[in-house]
């Protein structure tokens, strides 16, 4: 009798990541905001999304992060508008590259994870990041937080904006969302997402935690493409769009 | 009629990297190679893997890699012998920081990817990570491909070597391993792959390319772990293992 | 005669970038602490720095920081506690290596920039950094702001703290520092420096901004060494510590 | 009368570390190949270096680099030709976005390092390169080595190409310069290193190694700008090119 060890690679992952299905939830949205490097992505992944996309007609966007892969960008920093600006500046300009390298173009711009939810809030960031936007190619999209600081900061640089909503997030009485790191932020029960997006898209009105209604602009439903169930959702939603006679286009 | 984008966040997934099932596979193993932060992981994450091999009692080893996250420390890089020596001495430290943290202790050392074939064969790059192991702490184990420079490093360096063997690769008439690149160097065929092991294990033979045999040294397995086959495979061969007779511990 | 530890951050640069002047401030300190690559410094200057170190006598540090090489880890970032802990863990364990392969010891870990100042004010994230300096190694020292909360963490946790103090930094009322980002936060007149280290030093008192002294517990000076004006200030300050005969060690 | 361009590497720094001496530079090269963050430069540092040589009427081009910081970019990295189109995109869409949002545009793209020398030998990688290039803007001029498979990959792509040639750099018969890893390699003395800049620009001939001399193409020199030295050398190039009636003038 011999003995024997048996080895194994190990510890190769990353804590904030996870591998995408980007083909999979592809098939059922309208944009896609690729990531540019920063706080996930690199430059074979964007080409190869860019190109994704383009096949299956999805509108391009620039999805720029804060310099923190290790957090995926989800963690806030505590920047300059100048740096917010020159980030914003790099990664829409590393991706327009690869688009116009495939014989397309970007047609939006929508800050990922702390720094779309901090632009949501601070004025002087959300401008930083509007006018950066602006200074790249002035007909692009900027996306933002339905009601937020970045969608002031963009239609007063002069930028068409996409007031984007959640399906699936609590709102609160101030148009502003439950912060995922309290209890009830999210809504599970399906059929309850498919009546906020009802209530969004159809009468402009989303309900509150208080219970009462408030006015909403939506013009885009974010949906997230990083697991199975959230591919199955964006499935849903699109199902149900249908069937609600809500047409599904790119702005 | 109202109409709607549907868009959703892509491309955040790193062209070189996969979500890994690190439980999965720790079950089948007796050692584990957990990635230091260079070519991938995390701090986050080599603290949780060094528990998770804790509690299964498999022995823990640094797994330094290249500088080079985006190619997932597979490429070659032209590195002096001073710097592997360096990047060997920082990575292992940072992990045996975790160990110690833990109550354990690291039990090994091998490189990851581009590091380990550059080593196994360049004599003074070999020389060199054998050296920072030393250097580090001279009871740890060195793992390299039997047969290699970095095995005849490891023990003119003074340490206590462990000699790998792949089960499923196809061995050349001079013990190297057939280039990845090259067609045909992978056994597809499970039987044949559990041939080799045995062949390896009790008779330390190995059949090679050409179809004679040649001597190998095998004291470990390298299985890999970062898909839903990948583990299949540990489990076979773990099975084959036990039903030859052949007890599985680590070095 | 009081005595008193004069320390300067280090090896901040990049071995193959461009240097930094940290022979030219060695000769003038007792202690070093040393960048551990997240907000500078590489293996092969931290290899370079630990040697150098050593032969000058000056006590050797770990200086772990945040996760932000773009922004010299000075941006404020909302880390966890539990992130906290696993980069101290792993900085610091990446540098002890170096100085066991350099037949040295680590002394002290001393946090730098925003992860100094957010541990400073926040006792969880202070806890954990002491936790996870307990946790490589027991017996070294903690070096944190006078007064602060990380000085008060770590005498929780069983280790052995110093009580850093600025020079040229302007105190509050209540024992913080103004803040760099405001008017007159640091002091440029030198013999006006010279004075509030002498009282630092010699009568455990600070001048503060609003004229009144308060207490303060002085067992380091920090001074800077990354241009060649440090180099001079941190001279001025030997010699005029030698001349108050107070006598220059390391904790 | 000839006339010759002048160009130098820029960008290298990092705002949030120490700075480059770029703005001395700036007043004697006619062309800057600014670095695009890998193997230096961050976002900050290239919209300042963008803008200070948009003040100066410097030419403006994008300095891509392999993925490699710890490196500075000079190591040698076995990337596929699929790998180095798409890092040449990503930074040079980054850099284009700089230029445009500063009022000006990139009129030429120059490898760094590594990528540079190895363009240089392998005409896969120069074709990738170049291609990159070409579909980015076609009108942006390509830098190469003078005589390399990267000069030849740009004229086939259809791009207008620069050969770039050294004043201090000895030659070898075939037109390939001699390594930096070997004795020698470097002319020191000044006046050897002006009598081949006007070998070069003026007879289109360069002294080689063995004494002979071979024809060379030279559209630029190029000078480095890290220190101080090399910023003189810049100066005594400058100078003496005016003493000799050749105009600098940017392609």
């Amino acid at each position: 009798m011999g003995n024997i060890d048996l080895n194994c690679d190990l510890g190769e992952g990353f804590e904030a990541h996870e591998k995408k299905r980007d083909e999979d939830v592809l098939q059922y949205v309208t944009s896609a905001n690729i990531a540019c490097g920063f706080h996930a992505g690199d430059a074979g992944t964007m080409q190869t999304t860019v190109r994704l996309a383009k096949e299956r007609n999805v509108a391009i966007g620039a999805h720029p992060g804060l310099p923190d892969f290790e957090g995926f960008g989800r963690r806030e920093m505590h920047i300059t508008p100048e740096r917010a600006y020159a980030l914003t500046i790099y990664q829409t300009g590393a991706l327009q590259a690869f688009a116009e390298a495939a014989g397309t173009r970007i047609r939006h711009v929508k800050p990922h994870g702390a720094l779309y939810t901090m632009a949501a809030k601070d004025p002087e960031l959300a401008r930083a990041i509007a006018e950066a936007v602006w200074d790249v190619k002035g007909d692009m999209l900027l996306y933002g937080l339905a009601g937020s600081e970045l969608i002031k900061a963009g239609e007063k640089v002069g930028l068409n904006v996409v007031s984007e909503v959640f399906a699936d997030r609590v709102y609160q009485a101030d148009g502003t969302l439950k912060s995922r790191q309290e209890h009830g932020a999210v809504i599970t029960d399906r059929a309850q997402a498919m009546e906020q997006v009802r209530d969004m898209v159809l009468h402009k009105k989303v309900k509150t935690i208080a219970g009462t209604y408030i006015d909403i602009e939506a013009d885009s439903i974010c949906v997230h493409g990083d697991n199975e169930e959230a591919v199955h959702f964006a499935r849903s939603i699109r199902e149900f769009l249908m069937r609600e006679n809500i047409a599904l286009k790119s702005p």
